[in-house]
């Protein structure tokens, strides 16, 4: 971050503590003057050009400060770090570089050798903390996980939620623990050998926030409309400030948090015109600190550019959430036809999703009334991530209902020897039996109605439990979400096995074969097989000299034929003639 | 077109006379029943699924109808070839392969060979018809032009006006004489060596029409907005019927009418999230139906994604109008730093603009307030169109008044004589006096006082003639933008001059020096050298071994030193010593 910088705002924004106080420095367009406000003293920040404010006030880290507008309006900084009293409160000076991290020897797996463990701070432990979770790492570690990636952690209304509501998109949240933390928390994964991958939401801010970031300059357009609230500004006059705000957001995580990943929430809802999409600056300056670090885009688009090369016009992401691959798997599970898993249910469909997990890349999808996507061939499998569980797979269910456990061990099975980038949702390792719910502390009364009514209005359909759908704002919600770490060993057997198995498979899944009235589906993996059930009866088929490697529930191989039992997935090598 | 088509909206869309009468097909997803009503019967069409309706009707070629729609509303058909009786009038049916083509022979030029010569139809000739552009053809390809580009042509809303209110998108307007015209014009163009453009719209459609094809279906979507109005929904639900009628429009302008190109107007404001973009689906159709057919968008994204192949993440543009070329030559001449003036105006800007004409390529602009562009240097000069005058830069002004007179000698060398392809405006070769100003016929009251309120408010910064600037409903206004042939032989002899020197150059433009008091630059183009002097006062400055081949104004090589009178231009070759 040193050296000249060419506009005033690619100069590092927020609060940077030194030996002589800190130096302040924000992007104001939007203001004649700008205080910042420390204790009972104010310190007056002088013109940068381009609508950016500085100076160097006597505040030390940790101690609290605002910035006043026209000698008005007192707001958080829109770059903070820590909110320690919450979204409306002072921001608090951070000193990044006073952590004495241990982890010089600690290198990021690469994407083909990750299993990445998706985990909410909140619900994840009893103290529902960055620190909490610390106690959990060894087991993960020992398990197979080689990376956890944390629900936004960005300040947001109150003091729970799923984070998705984050405003101080630079800030850990308090009831987490603030920024310390995290430092603490990444340090110590580190120590057990697991990478950190940060979910960040840089397509909209939480409604509660909008006005405190709109009084400093035009943080958002009326250019486009997301689902969630005004579209971020990234293209049309001002957005430079914007785009640093959201871009040095991203490389203080890199460089100060020591992440080893960034996963963009919902990139379909960023819209930027710019001959350099926002998403595309931010991996590139991600990985101008980091070479290894990973973006991971969570992309609705089914377009293979977001995970080309630059140099093929892409925007450079890493690797790329794959909802089909879901979809495709779960409705085959569980016969659910609702919503957009009304596109998906034959087994051709995750025959496809094996080769290339999006499922429309190019044809009519009914659902979304249109043609959608564009193949992916020229990607290799581990850009693409995959899961059985998330948290919008299981949370954004009316009651946040997992997976049932009789269809678990096949769902397992088929995720998790796939060729694609696997991940687990915090609890799916051991079986967790307990619900993960939409919940949320709006301190907005209006905002919190809206979002009651939006989740009600959202499952009216199911007239016969929408008066049942968990209200957001209890916090008995909240709590039910809370992980009850009651093992069912089975389970912990079957998720150890399965990533003991993943490394041993290599090659790109071929489909073999399928039946769409008996619904198995037969793949080649090399010279492995996996054998996937979903009838609720057994399953035989001819398979030619194979030997019976593991299966999630009885199987066996005789002679010339396997035996697959009811939702059971059984994986096969090579026979004895020639192992 | 012929061949099983995958969705039933890939089949031929509009009316196709054939032997057993017309088969109509027609994209109406919002409507439970379709009739063609043709004379005093009605033909009910019969549902081919995805919102396609279909059927063959007792109408010959050369009989209008309308669709009803739900038994109601009449309505022409949104692929309509001809509205004989205007805008809200019936549709008549075309048989688009009746014309005798005379043009076997003929073979389209490449960018790189082409001179481009930008027409208004309405204007161009006393009869304002394509029939009455036929007698200009001679004069024109005898000049050096290559390829004539036309503005829009499809109806829109009254009797005249610039064609950028069109609707039907895939009819030729009535007053210009129908589609038939069309065809007899371009098959004189090919006859004289000339290829035919053709401007089309497909970011709008003129707010008169709108009505009329939402009637059919999602035609718009409000997810975007665009200056014009609601955009088109090229990526919300329904949008393939809507793609299929812009992607068969721009076909049929090439399969059925022959034309060698096409001008895609404001691409920036066709917003496509789609992993196919729509204007690199209209570029691929294009191309397949005739490799050598030309597709240049008017971009004001400096962007070369535009024009870079589909291979490197591109929209598989031919070329793209450079506004930056003429903005940054217009500030220098003319001293006017208005609007987008203001990020313009000196020599540094037009070396850079000689190098590659997106003068903004990545840094900030005052004027749009933010960073915009990146660079195109991997793009050939070819890709870029330029020019001193078009109907924008002439027709946006106040009161549409061409480059004052003492200004266009040099305009025209600087532009002749660079290395991207060049587009001139209708009369710009003999020096037309006429303005070309802003006119409409628009058939609602609302939309036409709106229209002249727009055009009072845009100019009421310059208070001083706000009121008198040109009422575009007015007939005069129309009128008084007609040529009037009264030739200025000077410039005749001028465009002939360096429409012949054009060729005689080749290589990229190299700025050799420049100086932004003097105002003069310097540039090398292979063996040759070009000084541009932009003060009202001659200059000399030094040049080694090299002879005067040609200048706009009193200019002389005396010794080793260069005189170029006062706003003129000099070409210079090797010296004697060399030649």
């Amino acid at each position: 971050m040193s050296g000249p910088s060419r506009y005033p705002w690619q100069a590092p924004l927020g609060a940077l503590p030194g030996p002589g106080g800190t130096s302040f420095r924000v992007w104001a367009p939007a203001c004649d003057s700008v205080s910042v406000v420390h204790g009972e003293d104010a310190t007056q920040l002088a013109r940068a050009g381009l609508g950016v404010w500085e100076g160097t006030a006597p505040v030390g880290a940790g101690q609290d400060y605002m910035f006043e507008l026209d000698g008005g309006k007192r707001l958080p900084d829109p770059c903070s770090r820590h909110q320690p009293q919450g979204l409306r409160g002072p921001s608090r000076v951070f000193d990044a570089t006073a952590y004495d991290w241990r982890d010089d020897g600690f290198r990021a797996r690469s994407l083909d050798q990750s299993v990445i463990y998706e985990l909410h701070v909140g619900t994840f432990t009893a103290a529902g903390t960055l620190d909490g979770a610390i106690g959990e790492l060894e087991r993960l570690a020992r398990l197979g996980i080689t990376a956890i990636e944390l629900m936004p952690l960005a300040e947001g209304p109150g003091e729970r939620g799923w984070g998705y509501d984050g405003v101080y998109i630079s800030s850990t949240h308090h009831a987490y623990g603030g920024p310390a933390a995290l430092q603490r928390l990444v340090d110590a994964a580190h120590a057990h050998g697991l990478a950190v991958i940060l979910d960040v939401v840089y397509n909209h801010v939480g409604a509660s926030g909008a006005p405190a970031l709109e009084a400093f300059g035009p943080y958002f357009t009326d250019r486009y409309q997301t689902f969630w609230g005004a579209a971020i500004n990234y293209d049309d006059a001002g957005c430079d400030g914007v785009r640093e705000w959201v871009a040095q957001s991203a490389e203080g995580w890199i460089r100060d948090f020591h992440c080893d990943g960034l996963r963009l929430d919902a990139i379909h809802a960023i819209y930027d015109q710019s001959a350099r999409h926002i998403v595309a600056e931010v991996a590139e300056r991600v990985h101008a600190l980091n070479p290894r670090a990973l973006v991971i885009a969570e992309s609705g688009l089914n377009d293979p550019r977001v995970i080309r090369p630059f140099a093929l016009g892409g925007f450079d992401c890493d690797a790329q959430w794959a909802d089909d691959f879901h979809h495709a798997l779960r409705t085959l599970l569980t016969g659910e036809r609702d919503g957009y898993y009304a596109d998906f249910g034959t087994v051709g469909d995750l025959a496809k999703a094996y080769r290339r997990p999006f499922v429309h890349d190019g044809q009519y999808s009914p659902y979304r009334q249109r043609r959608f996507g564009a193949p992916a061939a020229d990607r290799p499998p581990e850009q693409f991530v995959i899961f059985s569980q998330n948290h919008d797979q299981v949370g954004n269910r009316a009651f946040g209902d997992r997976m049932p456990f009789e269809l678990r061990p096949l769902a397992a099975f088929c995720v998790l020897l796939a060729p694609f980038t696997v991940l687990l949702f915090m609890g799916e390792e051991y079986g967790e039996e307990a619900p993960f719910q939409f919940f949320t502390d709006h301190i907005d009364p209006e905002i919190a109605e809206a979002t009651r009514e939006g989740r009600r209005r959202e499952f009216a359909s199911f007239a016969a439990f929408a008066e049942q759908v968990p209200d957001p704002q209890d916090p008995a919600t909240f709590r039910d979400s809370m992980l009850t770490r009651r093992s069912h060993p089975d389970y912990e057997a079957l998720y150890a096995d399965l990533l003991r198995w993943r490394w041993r498979l290599s090659g790109e899944a071929e489909c073999v074969g399928l039946d769409e009235n008996e619904r198995w589906l037969h793949l080649r993996r090399g010279e492995h097989q996996l054998i996937c059930n979903f009838a609720r009866q057994p399953h035989t088929l001819p398979v030619a000299d194979a030997r019976l490697l593991f299966a999630t529930d009885s199987c066996e191989v005789v002679g010339e034929e396997v035996r697959v039992a009811a939702l059971a997935g059984a994986l096969l090598g090579p026979g004895d003639s020639r192992a």
